[in-house]
């Protein structure tokens, strides 16, 4: 075990030419990802239908998801939801000004 | 499936007198909780010693952990760590100036 601390606001790239997808916790039953985007939309397939639960929360910037009813939530920092598997979803705007830092929880 | 985001950083109370936990997602394999303290270190019966892993990520505030090993982790906005299940350790302290905000994720 790494008994040093990492930090979620550390360790941006200058330039984040594709949306950032790093693994934090990989385990059985729960990934934890941080997403770095900035002005991205996705999934370029359309929607994400995962099978998997997925809570997210944004740490920084701001961003809309978007669900396949159309309900479109806004997040800024602090914001967090809870994506139920299946429910077809998708990252439909990203502050382009700024790097979005998401915090995505998938569990079974 | 409540679609309106909450915000992790809202709905703190002005005197914390005790830490203060709330589950924000409970499920089968992992439950999400988040943890506000001001100036309070726990538990007080000496060691947190838990059968599920924890991976914890302070969002506002400061915050250090110390290891059964004597080893201290200081832990500021961003900073996050895992902690294997059964591995001893305790809150040694936290900001008494300002509400530290923890995100903690415990899974199987």
């Amino acid at each position: 075990m790494n008994r040093i601390a990492s930090n979620i606001f550390e360790h941006i790239p200058d330039e984040i030419s594709n949306e950032l997808f790093e693994n934090i916790v990989s385990a059985e039953n729960i990934r934890i990802e941080r997403i770095v985007s900035k002005g991205h939309d996705s999934p370029e397939s359309g929607w994400y239908d995962q099978d998997e639960h997925e809570w997210v929360i944004v740490l920084k910037g701001e961003a809309e998801i978007q669900f396949e009813n159309q309900t479109t939530v806004r997040l800024a920092s602090g914001s967090h939801l809870n994506i139920p598997a299946h429910m077809r979803h998708k990252v439909s705007w990203t502050d382009p000004d700024t790097e979005t830092i998401w915090l995505a929880v998938y569990y079974k």
